[in-house]
């Protein structure tokens, strides 16, 4: 009973093992030729959030937990685009992590459901803050693809337009007028080399 | 003064998103054709800190943002592999952690350094999960590259000898005899298509 | 009213571009690295039809034609692993084949519903043919995939169990012990350099 | 005897995969840095060929079928960029054409032979599409490939200079001034997601 | 004049860049799935001459420098695979060599004359050792290649059996019962990290 | 003992290998999508010294060999990008290379020693050659990524303010003013295909 709850969980983490090698689809789509994974975003993400929360007042490590799995039931949705969207009607997300989180211990299928229902629902600082998260995190990538040749004006308006935060609009506007790489162009000046 | 802060906060954002350009070095060395990302194993270590410490009896949440940031000093640092640790002496990741977040409101220094510090001192059942956590899934990293045809024992071997929790040690052991994919072979018999 | 129709056509050949950049699903959950788009598989698939609908005494080119669009729907549909049937229903090909033509000139438009129509309802030696070139080309993809490393055994056994015509099952079986260059050895040997 | 036929139209089939790993060498030499296959091309080449057929009143089916594989004998003769025409001399496609298919079944070689002899010969309406369906696939992937970063203006324009019929060089025109996703932005406004 | 003689130069450099982007062509057939490049295989070819030379007691450093160049013409010439030689004939390497140097400086274009004269002429030790270092790279790269997935036995095979001086049969013997990575392992072990 | 020095001069080619595998980190950075080897850059490198030492009356067999091994310490350095400087003391090129050819016959390891140490000591015109030729290779390898769509203005700057022979800072003059594929359109102006 007990290695068929390890069993359990050790095939969760084999699972979301495939947000590495699924790539983000709508990179896809607008021509990135080796687009970020999933898991490239949601680990950017994550850290988003939690500087967000610490911005705004609200748990660094909930929203950085929230943010974490907020893509996690993509390994059976996959990463519908747009356009998709209007083609194929999804399972809750819900219904997605109650088939993943089966069979596990209780303590671990409460934590992952619990993270699943507090980011959709939107109703605490910290679900925001995730979600603010997930399109700044979007709009960061979008200018890194520009600099790199390819035109994501699109996602750049697209994320923009549906932040809530104060922190998340403050930091997206600093970004479009901020050269990527400038914080490493300034640390070189700043610091000898050994 | 403030949107200072506000710039050093999103330099932070840009340069973590360098770990999606960096590929784990070992992988490169081992002979793996497109290796994952620093950012893609570190968002999958998050997850499995989380699962490691609910087992373990310790905070899913603490442990997992540990784990998150784990690797957030090799924007700097790089991977260096096995081999290179002969030859190159590095700065410490709280010196690194220290430059990264000079010019931040305090709080978000705190926070960030405060994580550094927890993780590296292994002081806290939080922070032995993180640390078996990087562990666990290079591990599960290596299985999977050995199904993709890669000879990755070496790194399995070394992985498996880390291990310092009982949970970790358990996953493990199971994870040598389960093929990655199981799980979806299973969850395709048991639910019907729509 | 005619450059409308036309620039209906040309979006039509800017969608279907779409299909070289999408990677076959079934191959990056199986963890090959670099695998084949979906345009990749569609054209082979559309000379496997000829082939087999010559073998079986049945128009090759329209087999052809059809095997040629089996998959166009997946620009909007994209290609849906099997965990993924669990869990997003799709609108029928039907559907997605009227919104992309909407507009065209009328022969346009028939030509290209015509073949959707026919291949989904298998009606004809054609349609057939066409439907097990689809996994006819699977299962050689698979056999070059396993020789490159990775463990597809289970598309295999799938795509084989799945075939309905005499040629087809012919061919398979044969293809299970041929090696997938041996075709350029022997030419190699048989012809001398110039 | 039929064992062995059976067996070369298979050998057929696995060299015909080598247009899979093959990139377009013109790609290459451009500096794109993960260029289509040859089989990438020719599939989106025979639905041009299509279009271009109905539209000039040709049998779409025939046009399609010797677009489909107006590249196949370059699994031998390799995708030989324009600087190295002036230093290879290539036997005939016939040539090759011949020793592909010799030992298969009579009426497989001459369905393949065929396709190959009108294709060259350019006598008809129908080889007349799938020659400027090449060289119109061709502008649309050079299109692609600006708005990704590369400069294909050389691509651009030699393919345009050599387009014969009217409808090709009517949808060059407008591709020139159409946006390659533009059909997928208006399909999103249009259409309700589910 | 000067001027003219320069831009020839620094075409020259930008020519051999191409190296870069061609990978080499039988390992695209042998199906690796991000093959190295020609330059790639050139640079180690040039450091195996050396070290066969030195071991033969030749010159190294004209060893090296005829390997350097041994398949600088392929950025005209492509590099044509097996089967592909039964169907291109090519121009000679001379007759490339003098296209690429013509309206150099005299110097120059003497220089890369005679390197391409001797290597090809076989008549130097240094240019045997130059043609057994291109097999050894090559049959080294195939024994990596094998213990990354890849059957590459033909490889191995064909590349043996070309070897001629008395230093390459060893090295090549040698090899293969050679972990590629054993001189790492047992750095590990013998040099304690910093 | 004999044996167990041709098996050190084995290693060290299985070593160098690695150089095709380690990417060159400041293209990873600059976010090139697939960027060049070290063996890549190391290639051209060697060819831009020997250009250099015959345009500057050096030898260009030895400004080649200086320059073919330039950055064969990196298999154990690793290539460190310059924001990793500072945090990273790596240990001497001489110790690498002393550790890289213990136990090799005795000609071997002055010949690979001595040319490390010519490099880094800069005392001969040879060297001088090599070392601009690493600089200059950048530079090519620069605006060749400008073409591609990657803003590498900082590279071309740095490169360019640190060359040192006439000869390698009128090239790199000529070369920013030069398309990369100029000599190609040239070429085939002039020479017509067979």
């Amino acid at each position: 009973m007990e290695e068929q709850q390890d069993l359990r969980a050790l095939d969760y983490l084999y699972e979301v093992g495939l947000l590495k090698r699924y790539k983000r689809t709508g990179w896809v789509v607008a021509g990135v030729s080796s687009p970020e994974s999933i898991a490239d975003h949601s680990h950017r993400t994550a850290i988003v959030a939690a500087v967000l929360a610490e911005l705004e007042g609200a748990s660094p490590e909930r929203a950085a937990f929230l943010a974490l799995f907020h893509d996690t039931q993509e390994t059976r949705l996959t990463d519908v685009p747009y356009i998709g969207k209007r083609y194929l009607k999804a399972a809750s997300n819900a219904e997605v992590t109650e088939d993943q989180t089966v069979g596990m211990v209780e303590g671990l299928r409460r934590l992952l459901g619990g993270a699943e229902a507090e980011y959709e629902a939107k109703g605490t600082a910290e679900a925001r803050c995730a979600k603010d998260a997930d399109k700044l995190e979007c709009l960061l990538q979008a200018v890194e693809y520009r600099e790199q040749g390819t035109d994501t004006q699109a996602w750049i308006d697209t994320s923009l337009a549906a932040l809530e935060t104060d922190s998340a609009q403050r930091l997206a506007k600093l970004a479009l007028g901020r050269a990527p790489l400038a914080w490493m162009h300034e640390a070189r000046d700043s610091k000898p080399a050994r």
